[in-house]
């Protein structure tokens, strides 16, 4: 099954990478951008028997490797 | 207007970030992950009058800067 999980900052934590892409954008003529954000996006594959247990193990894996907990939030989505 | 612009490598590309991934996943017990693939979301804000004109701000920002078109393709979502 295809497990995609997203990840994303929190509201709230500063994001470096957004703030010099906004910069970047108003730079090339793209004054109207604003409140730029990136996230991440880890597609993967799992055998699962079914979506619930699939959903579960792209969240195990996002709390022990694709995400930090710390500033990041995520959430997953299954598809067959 | 938001605007939500996926970046994802065209297929047949390599992704090493995508396999140092899969590796690390293995490595922590999940061993059943497999085609890992990394991509970047990238959330902004436009003034646009209407959704079809900031899709097109959208799609214009991504051929600009968000996406490399050589080894990456890129889709583009507009939300109120």
């Amino acid at each position: 099954m295809k497990v995609r999980v997203f990840v994303y900052l929190k509201n709230g934590v500063l994001d470096p990478q957004g703030k010099a892409v906004e910069h970047a954008l108003h730079s090339l003529g793209f004054e109207e951008a604003s409140d730029v954000r990136i996230s991440r996006v880890v597609d993967l594959h799992v055998k699962a028997n079914d979506a619930a247990a699939a959903k579960e193990q792209g969240e195990k894996m996002a709390r022990a490797l694709l995400a930090n907990e710390v500033i990041e939030d995520f959430h997953v989505e299954v598809s067959a």
